[in-house]
């Protein structure tokens, strides 16, 4: 019985925490529905950050982003949401969050949200 | 208040029946569950036709394949059925439906089938 | 005073009319308007053909796409109205127009149809 | 009855004003009127901007971009117009506005204006 | 506890066995060792298939392929084993399978086998 | 003192007349006059043969393709003419000419001739 | 009857010189003579600036280019003299001249220069 | 008799100490096994280095990273390893190694780990 | 002590003579020396061949490529010399090799020659 | 009687000393041999400088890469070397040498060495 979509972040320790070093993530396959109309919306979410304590586990990442499938959620807002659910659960030293979404009315939109000052690295 | 997801293929009259043409669209935004393990799957939907007296229409077409969205389909079966549907609804000279999956377990997955004797032009 | 858009295509003699061979275009700048939302489409037209006696005249095809501007058109029946309208006025030996239109509603159409055989060249 | 052309940027709250982030639009479908000869022109018109209170209303932009299609504009012109616009309707903290337009007599020519100062995100 | 590497391929029933369509799937993560020098070797391996009574189920072929890790191969030889193998376990109207391996010594090689006549479709 | 654009292709013996091979060459460097209007023209010429007694002599095409600088040729004729006068020089099997010409008022235009029967090779 | 090539660059007056913003305009059909061998060359001239009064015009700038076509020019040289007659006659607050020439002898050569200081923009 | 993977860095003495520059590798080829669920992972490892008084032999790299192949390995622990492992060797004056895995589970990561700071070079 | 350049093309039993499948080499660094000006050529070599009874033995060919490096060698006479050496060593069912050199002059030459009829795989 | 390769940089007088330009050059035919093991190895070697007084002359450059044909250099040395010897000949206010070579047991290797503080352009 596999894993249902879930809003929890799981995270583990971090094995290298006594340096900068940064992780990227990107996941073609999130989608969510338009608050508006509650027709389909399709984007690649892409994660960049440099972990303090914590890394961002994989498979509850997995499950978390599987969670916006029968959700509306409009670009600006779900791409905040994503960023401030990732800093609350691994706090990490500096966070990038794309969400890069599909056409719609022949307009192609990305969303760029941030946290924290990010360490030369 | 938008159309919701629906298994019927409308169509329209072919303004031009005389003759042989091909119509070709893709629909990169396809989404359903794996049967097995109720995770989602995505894929890219290629359909290729000739039209004889009608053409699907377009609309439809989409309100068509996002009622995959919470349905559980084999990636063979469900590309079959696609084409079995359109060839119902449409009756085209010849049809092509290609179901391009994206990777799992690290293997990439396309199923192709076709409907009748592609007229040459 | 440059020329206005215009249905009439011109044709020259063809210079070489004693063998098969073949002119290509791709004009990736068409719009009509959609039929039925009023709403602006977008298109590359190709064409590919064989001339017999005659050459379409480059600036007269300019101005021929261009009377498509403010017209409502559907995909299918465009490219169709365009072929015949080619093979009306240069009477060629065989000739190909595709009608490559951009995404609306997450799904790209491309329409193909031709006129007369293809010589073996 | 679908919306027609208009002069008017609708915004619409930021939800997310506590921090910078970026929002970055393209629309490939953009076509205005040469001032000199009357005939059309192409381009892709890439917005960049970080949001203060207002986010730009993504189908009120979409008919404001349409509404210069029968009329003539300048390249140059054309993007600052589009830029100062959008700076009255969305007060944003930094923008950009690309328009990046087809070849004309052999040249290709963008034109990139900006507003305020970029914040660091 | 997760499935070992395997050299049993497993199948299922083709729910569409009344037509002639193809599955395509492409595995980049196939490593075996070099014969001669015991150094690991990496490929691509590509399948495509008309299926009659059966389809090859994708999980045991992950672990077929996988089973490949720890032996000894030739490129010519290993393509033509994974070939008849899964002509023994599906028995396809038609099979094609391409090792496309990566560099050594400055040399790049492919190797493509396929077994029956691959129908019209 | 190097050579000058001269209309003369010269010809060397093939070396391996036993047998049907193919020789192709592309020169990207083409120009030439427009004759209505006296603007240069761009092109990439390409040429596609195969050799009976005589292979073209490389250095002789390069100032032949440069005699056309400045000279006045249309599209469809200019190809047919290089067609013709490296038939006359080689006599080769079959050859292939292509004219692949640069955007001009938004259109892209290449013309294809060929001469003789490709053997199967 | 068309404009001749020539050596003047007209300006016209810079609708927006209220604020620094920049434009791109690149040219692939550059022709010149090498100063040695008399052999053509080929390049893609490309501009970028930041206009003060005035903008370069766009048809003059096109005949400006022409004009090299039957003059021998080095590479270095015939780049800084663009960058030279644009600076003259546009007097912008900053501009950079690329020329990017088709390779020679086995080797590719670009050559980069630029006016003013960049604004930040 | 080949080499046998191995998990000693050889390095050889810089024959340039006297200044700064960069040396890069990129090896595609790196396979280690999931600690998780022991299957297989992929990765392309990246390094770019500013060396001190040794380089890293390349063969013994090629041994080192080899030596992975039947070891259980986070993605961001393996990363440092290397790292650490390459820093202890050769003292490079500074290092980046960038561990560029696979998709899984619909995910692709990368992790990148630096030491020291980058000379301006 | 490696091994030096040598004429000598060695071949290996084929482990599957029973029936007809296909192996394609690339070698794009090879060099040899243009007969009338003594300076370098450099080239791809692509190998496709349907094995009888022997394979190709990778290492001799690429010793047998590298001999080439200091021989005078016109493009069309290399190609077909490859050709004959291959088919007297391996005695191949089907053959086909391609000579893709480098630009000289401004043009791009490939030389493709065949020996057999190629089997219907 | 064509040159021969040859240790001599030539160099020109710039024309345009009195600012600073960049100028870019690439050769994708540079090939020397293994120290180790005398086998060949490729490159492309590029080059981007500030000139002063001096440019470097095209002919001999090429000549001069051509130098190392027959001669073992490690990628690291080699690199240097070209950096060290364009420094003496050319005197720029700043150059790079990048020494981009082939794979070599599945790892590629780039070497970039600068001389000089690039200025501001």
């Amino acid at each position: 019985m596999p894993p249902a979509p879930s809003k929890t972040l799981e995270v583990v320790p971090n094995p290298h925490p006594e340096g900068d070093y940064e992780v990227s993530m990107a996941m073609p396959e999130f989608t969510c529905l338009c608050p508006r109309t509650g027709q389909p919306d399709f984007a690649t979410i892409r994660i960049r950050y440099v972990p303090d304590e914590h890394l961002v586990e994989l498979k509850s990442l997995k499950l978390y982003l599987w969670s916006y499938r029968n959700e509306g959620a409009f670009h600006e807002d779900v791409t905040n949401r994503i960023l401030n659910d990732l800093v609350a659960a691994a706090k990490p030293r500096w966070i990038e969050v794309i969400g890069d979404f599909n056409v719609r009315g022949g307009i192609k939109t990305d969303v760029r949200a941030t946290y924290g000052k990010r360490p030369e690295i």
